[in-house]
């Protein structure tokens, strides 16, 4: 029997529904599943590093094959120095189809060893992302169906002395 | 360690170089891997399923985990039966995009057990099918590139006497 | 106030909830909105007129200004008669956006006084059709989610001699 | 009948004659229309929000059941206020489609009393929007197509001091 | 100076203004345009190989080069026999694109020397095909804006019995 | 024969390989190719007007028919100063579609005697751009594949002292 790896990457700002969806699915078919943090991002994140690891970690407790990861540069170097044979995407929409092709051809180039893999979240979050819900929670609006709720709370926080 | 069973459906009528390149992949990734004749598609095929699966199995010897299947029906009873929890397709395009979201959600809502996960082909077969194929091997255009020696072989036979 | 009359066109064959969904907001949008099974499609359908008609009126009974109604020809034809000067569409994937782009500018330019609307199911039926469902009622699958029950009845009774 | 009221909200920096054109057939199948600035979006206008109602009432001085209006924060929560049943939103092109199909499925899901619609403008407007024209007006290009007179006027005000 | 011959292949059943904007476009760009009729098609024509060729005759008199040709088998083995380097193709939506990317992709495999170039009609014509044609020409209605006027009289001729 | 002069506009910050496939095929098929950067894009540039500009010819040498260009300002009034009838454009994926239908439409109504022309690059570059190139050199990733070696060289010293 083969020990698979697999990275999930993401800016995960924050997390959401979906991305639980697909990391509980890719916990129950691969060995280790290490949900892994952009840094590179060129946009300014809401929450920080410590803050997004946090609420990731507060929602995975119970997956014992899940952790957390997070790296700049490369992600198929991080993936070779994690061992990782597998990068997990959540697919959801064209726009997204376009460029995750785009990332899976070249990063099959740089590095032929890793795959990524394609999956698509549950009919309910075809729609959902992380920047719908920050707009959503800038106004106030409703969240309790989008995120969990350690991620609600820390969400209302950082809006409470907005707007 | 976890034991996963991946069936990965199509008809193909013939098995193409893009079909090789993401089983090859998949039995890298999974415990045992089930190449699955799917025999219900409407068109009437141009291989009869003897003649398909034998294609398969010349090209697949090497691959000890991966076998060849077939199935009339629901492809998640099928899966069912055969104790698999992983469906993979190949993602080529926009057109295959909509259709295999639509049977990926359908799917996922009929057996929740069963997850399927989308990968992409090399670059050089992003626009390669089988239909592609059986017409370029109607009119004898070269299809080296595009199919195995021993399918090039049996396309050959096949359009020997048409035209 | 204004009284406006929508057509819904399709081929109903069978009505799904997705149509449901769209033809209950119609309803409380429009001071009449006629259900209108189209007659000319190519495609042999798997219920006769009347049949269709019976399982729309059956779940329509409920929504006072809503009728059934068929058209052979042009819809454009149709709506003049029917005084209609709206055409409403359920837009589900990219595929669909294309088709029904062409059509709302063909009947456009032939019949400028009608106005065709898209509207769009819930997240719930946004990779749901007819074709589907069928292919799942044929082999004994799970449509209990897709089809209101008397549908689902007449699916059944279809398909038990077959396969 | 119903009297139902709808919202077509948009940046609108500035109007133009695709806007136009949406507005008019609004205008014919609802009983009020109220063309709604959205305020939140993080670039910057070219245009105030007075300069912008200044030249959307401008051209609709002949629709009297078309209003103008702006909001901040959620559209559902604005047109919960305006006791509107129906937002109106053109459908261009794909890019479009996927971040309404988002929107409208968002908001059906925090309001679901409100229903998205989607027209599609006259085929000679469907690759049309604001910021092509403030490009074309920003080099001195000819706009005379795209926007309505008076728009054309104060875009090139705008515009004679640069470059 | 170079000469340089262009292929300009479709089933042209029956021609319609939107190829003839493409073509003459491609009148004045190439030395030498033929307009060649695709026998291939497994779907059986509406007009026979001499009727469409008359028709296309009939409207491209006044463009001295260029030619109608027909050809059964590979189209890049058509180019090889009449020297052609170009091969043109209308671009018109999603679905087409595609189909037209595989097969420019195919084509430049099997034979490098021949380069696929698209060009895009008029926006009049964006959403115009000979099925539309067709269809509405079936159910006798107004096909003027699309077609020239000795092909409309062609298409009255055959659906005059019909129906 | 015609004399046909055609622009290849871009930002070429920096040129790829692929983009030197298009011109390679452009130069065989039109009498003079000019390769125009844009300098209007909002985007800062990594590399300046004249860094470009070196990079370019340093490739081109060999194609006697090519040369250099840059404009501020409309595309279609750079074309007319340069007597240019045909514009150039490479077609990778479907974001780019949208975007490049556009403009093809904008400028065509704008400047009716030019005509846009669209290219597809070899299956090896079609999930290839400056920005993804750009994002690998920034991370020392492998680029070989993507850029000639004097680009790479260029490449490799810009981001020399970077992260």
């Amino acid at each position: 029997m083969k020990k698979i790896i697999a990275l999930y990457p993401g800016t995960f700002d924050p997390i959401t529904n979906g991305h639980l969806d697909i990391i509980e699915r890719a916990s129950s078919l691969f060995d280790r599943v290490i949900v892994t943090i952009a840094l590179n991002s060129s946009k300014k994140p809401l929450f920080s590093e410590d803050e997004r690891k946090e609420m990731i970690l507060q929602e995975l407790k119970k997956h014992k094959n899940v952790e957390v990861g997070a790296f700049r540069g490369l992600l198929v170097e991080y993936a070779k120095k994690k061992k990782a044979s597998v990068i997990i995407r959540g697919l959801r929409a064209i726009s997204d189809y376009e460029y995750e092709f785009q990332m899976a051809l070249t990063n099959r180039k740089i590095s032929p060893e890793v795959t990524t893999m394609f999956m698509m979240p549950n009919e309910k979050y075809t729609y959902l992302n992380s920047t719908l819900v920050k707009e959503l929670a800038a106004f106030k609006g409703n969240i309790k169906c989008f995120v969990p709720k350690f991620v609600e709370k820390k969400l209302r926080e950082k809006f409470k002395n907005r707007l």
